[in-house]
């Protein structure tokens, strides 16, 4: 029994359906003749109607009134700065969580929170954890830093012209600093950190950006900044990209959870005993044994950072308020801890890098400007409201998860809620 | 200077909106009254309508009528399994791309692929990627392995029990095998591994789960198991949890990029010199340039294996077919790999924990419905294949990026695509 | 200030030694005429002799006769099996604590343990942990598991032939274990686990070691075993390597932290309040409250696992019984953990990847050999012992780090001990 | 065969050797009487007598003899700086490579370098990647960084005092960067940065330390700026600690990764065909497709960066040179290129983490004093060039272990070269 019995195992399965031969014809490439989507910037009811002319077989005309309905085309062309190759809506339910009081620097008041999501269970746990940190007067929160990065990299011979580079650099910062904000009237570049690995340089150029999320912002001014570089600094240079793969951008990172990226949130709220008890149908105790055991899972497990599902928290509050949902990947890490303050229980969670923007990406479009008008966090001045909004959506989830596995009531929420399927 | 100017700079930003004095006063609890949302787990126009009394202001009718819409309010109890408190639907374009060409294991054929995000050039992207990849004969893709996991935790008094326990577990894990098995017709447990950390002891419990994607199944089954345990171990036990925050559930970690979690595709296809530069605009020689400095940018930043934007494709695919949008967290992660074959570019990623299903989950949601269906993978027997084209629709993400950035083509896209903001 | 002053000044201070083209005179690659040594592998006066003749200038006669010293040279062929190019031997003092009381599965008693190091405070601080664990009854350890582990990669040219070939190696296992156990009495094929991506397979090979630490040992039957699938596989294969710098050697690693590579032990003391008072001149509460601090800390800054110097324990105990201080690298990980339990302290430690023979390697030579004979552990039969004493050492080492800096000492006991210099 | 069956071997192998009931027994802490060894700092002939009076059984005369030896016991005081309890010297091999030709930013002309292990084949195999570097025009380095780390960390009530905190520190840097420097004469204060996680706030100190390597000079540093602050700081401070178990120190993290702790270097060098093959016994494409599957593997595996054995070479000279051995286990991350130049091979390492001093530790012992006279660099103004010889054997290192992966020989130099064990 030298092979793990899963491996056998997965090869019965693969064999189970298959014999050799007619795999290997079956994964060979092939120049059968196909035609390919006309790429559509504009979306028109023409445009729709000719995809979906496309997509019946195996695609029925009940799928296409599902996406393609009437409201969603009552207006195509409103989704055409958002998407391409439009054609329809994808209806994410939303639910309500709240009143979620928060004493923030940036957020302050009772909040109603829209989460959009499939997940059985998902709103009514993070409600539950809402309502203990509300009853216990609240989460306090507050932004601690906010900082987009764009890492260009920039190759060369040899590690004597890359020093140079970065000499050069050093001197000519700030004509550089007005080429990137030249581009842009909401972004400013706080700082350019080179990092050399002998002869590549990448620059970790970090921006504040304003209302926005600020991913597109970012880019259009380091390129700017790139090109800058490249019309006037004499050392010479083998190549340059806009992005040497080291920001973080969409994933998970750990430079991102050593020097954050996008905005920097801490968010805590001190939970009377008499709450966890009545509300959380658990003990203090009981809730720090298993935070205990949750922290050395995360640990050995290899985890970047300690928590439990700040992506639930995430994704739903990204998806219902038109942030980009890919972003969860990275900023779906920190740390959530628990701690005894007498009879109460201290819970914190800091998250190094929630991107969101109360203006631009996905915020104009109707549904998700409602999500974002729920919160009373649209347009100018509230990204950061929005943020710290994002950090105790995810302590409430915290709360409530660790309070349901220490109850030994986690399974059972899911089994009754999502008892239908 | 010797504090970083950045921090300087952010702490002015705080004092200049606020005195000392009054950001104490505004982070302090309250105990002022509110009333919170009764839950709802059954949606009809009353509840919606008794939520959105609440929410005007700040939203207003508008807004309602932008979520709550009468395609939506035409049934809303059918997303009562998939949420609580419900409140109507967030719409999420969907651009669509393809043909493209998979000759998989288990998805064979030229499929369209429906994408939902907000984010402009997206779509355009992938499709790119797609029709060059289908040009080039198509992504071969292979699902090689499959195994939701749970990690329960036990905790001794002492490492000598923890012992007695593991021995216990393994004489008895055919009755514990069909303790959990018993609570679901698809899910197979095929391993349990115990991991010892003094008096803790984690059982890493792996299913494959059919045709779903399996967290609820594995959650139920392992739950069955854990009560087993507790109803006949006679080892000492202090507490038992379901999930010791080991499985990785909604995170990205090195557990699940060394030994999967979920779904693990490889996806590969090698593109002709030809098509590189037709198609792509640039040359094989500099998307290999590239794939070098952003390799070396995946390590210096920490990240879990060495891709460019998997997070993209996934959450895009994720919500236009009803998958959990926050497993993007731990999906978003494994190895994108470009090397030279003559004149071509042998291009390939492996996705080890893709968490979809053709089954459960939002998938029989009307518009997420529709999303299986144009790929034609909707119910029984699908999710593999479903599997499959998420690595493929990753791949085609992968060349498109990697050609744009080697072409300096990546900073236009997004300016000209995202225009009208 | 863009640019962070850490930069700037770093920039200066090698500006202050050069001016511009000096530097690139100086990095340039030069051709002048060289001898190189000669290489020796067997050790005797007249190569010593060679070799100092030739390190002269700089080096002087004392330095000659400070490593090529009476003992030393009284039989340098001693060496031989262990080193080349021999020129003396470098002479690393060695401190003694204890006794340590240890109630292993394996090691048993009151052990005296040599540690070797350089660093000051070292030696005191361990004994000082080990005087509290011994007083408080004493370290209980188990050796939870052990494997090390080659993993061999193979390179095909499509996913499919690397699909062909996991079944092959499935379906000859045993012949293939046959073959590796072949090259050694003492070793063990333990497992076998196909890791694939793409094209590319990697077979993690664990083996039992006996009592060497074996890496020598897994290396040579591992390389029988690929020797046996060059020879009779008919998959095509492009190449294979002996190691695809998967397997941890010599490195910390993710795959060592979750999965052990070397020998797996936790060892763990309850340390009475009476002697954290009294011994360690501090307080339970004190302690706690610090390694929630630390527990943050190995969090934030991304380490494997969380602990505070097992380096330390383990560089200082490898060396002065012979092991490979390389190790080091991939050993000193793992978990530290402190909990309350009434008013005691529940300390343990558990390290996935102890690296240590009681035979081979350096433990036959002289003073090594002393090393190991204080222990009481040398030769056959001894590694587990030896294993369950290193995790042990670290035990003690946490014990006194922490208490050391919760009661404010750290800096004290550096200062004081190092105060020669 | 739900459990795997290495798990079932290990339980089989612990019960082969004991029933249950004496393990329970054997593992129980005990209060048998001891008496501990009376703790010295200065080392004299009757200190170590006494101590081997102590060890005799289970050590013999023999084994005191090897270790306190004549030459050790004519000043045994001398290693009262260094150690404590001394009982003698253990004897490491030392082996010398070179001339290793290093062209240097700081590290210029050609080296002897002497390397102290008992791993066989090491010296051999680095010495040959010394030559094809030296042979190819040698190696090129650059000192990029400087920087060794302390973090303490500062715990408060509440977030709001956390963040008055900060502007505390911000506002007082220039005293506290006094009380620093006030401690040290080499040691320099370069940035403070402070990281909040709500109400705990590590400082990362960054100190250049002149030519020590300098982990006490930071610690003293860091603890006077820490009594400055807990003297005149008015904001309420629950615990203040030298280190927050975030600078990395003695252990490998991502921090030290991304942004170095200790000193930074890059080597180069970029081998000619000719020498691949002739003296390397490959091919520059040999070993370019090795070094994509080592990449690989490096990746899956979960190393931080991705080199083959940084490690083997870092402690074999900090050993020889009386640096601290430990510090290995940080040291040992970084990142090893390879790529074409036309038919040549360039080749790379960067280490961001190389702890070396010139003076201090164990640099004035005499065999270690030896060993830095070797390569010339003992004393004042020579740490710099310590680091960049220490990345260059590094790079030797590389070379010769790729080299040998790549052309079938690393297993037959390990069989031949440990021949006689």
């Amino acid at each position: 029994m030298t092979i793990p019995s899963h491996v056998i195992e997965m090869l019965k399965k693969v064999r189970g359906r298959f014999a050799a031969e007619p795999i290997a014809q079956r994964m060979l490439p092939s120049d059968a003749e196909f035609t390919t989507l006309r790429p559509q910037r504009n979306a028109t009811q023409a445009s729709v109607d000719k995809y979906w002319a496309r997509l019946h077989d195996p695609a029925s005309q009940a799928d296409q009134d599902a996406l393609a309905d009437p409201l969603t085309m009552a207006n195509p062309d409103q989704f055409s700065a958002n998407i391409e190759n439009f054609i329809g809506t994808v209806k994410v339910p939303v639910g309500i969580i709240g009143p979620l009081r928060i004493s923030g620097l940036n957020a302050n008041g009772d909040f109603h929170v829209p989460m959009a999501t499939t997940e059985a269970a998902l709103v009514a746990s993070y409600a539950r954890g809402a309502y203990a940190a509300t009853k216990s007067g609240g989460i306090t929160a507050a932004l601690l830093y906010e900082g987009v990065i764009r890492t260009p990299a920039f190759v060369f011979d040899n590690l004597f012209n890359a020093g140079l580079f970065v000499e050069w650099v050093v001197r000519e910062i700030d004509a550089l600093k007005a080429a990137a904000e030249g581009t842009t009237r909401h972004g400013k570049l706080v700082s350019v950190e080179p990092i050399v690995d002998n002869n590549v340089v990448f620059l970790i150029c970090r921006y504040t950006t304003g209302d926005a999320a600020g991913q597109n912002m970012v880019t259009i001014a380091t390129n700017a900044l790139c090109e800058d570089i490249a019309a006037r600094c004499t050392v010479p240079m083998k190549a340059w990209y806009i992005e040497g793969n080291f920001s973080g951008d969409k994933k998970a990172s750990f430079l991102g959870l050593v020097t954050g990226r996008g905005r920097k949130v801490s968010a805590t709220v001190t939970l009377s005993g008499a709450v966890v008890e009545k509300t959380l149908g658990t003990s203090v105790q009981a809730m720090l044994d298993y935070a205990q055991v949750a922290n050395l899972g995360s640990h050995l497990s290899g985890q970047l950072g300690a928590q439990a599902h700040f992506a639930n928290g995430l994704a739903a509050l990204y998806i219902a308020t038109g942030q980009d949902a890919a972003c969860v990947a990275e900023s779906a890490i920190g740390i959530t801890r628990m701690e005894a303050r007498g009879d109460d229980l201290f819970c914190s969670v800091t998250l190094p890098n929630i991107l969101v923007g109360s203006v631009g990406g996905g915020t104009s479009l109707p549904s998700q400007s409602a999500g974002l008008n729920i919160l009373g966090l649209k347009g100018e001045g509230q990204a950061s409201a929005l943020a710290e909004v994002a950090a105790a959506v995810c302590l409430c989830g915290e709360i409530s998860i660790v309070a349901a596995i220490s109850a030994g009531h986690f399974t059972r929420a899911h089994e009754n809620l999502a008892r239908r399927k």
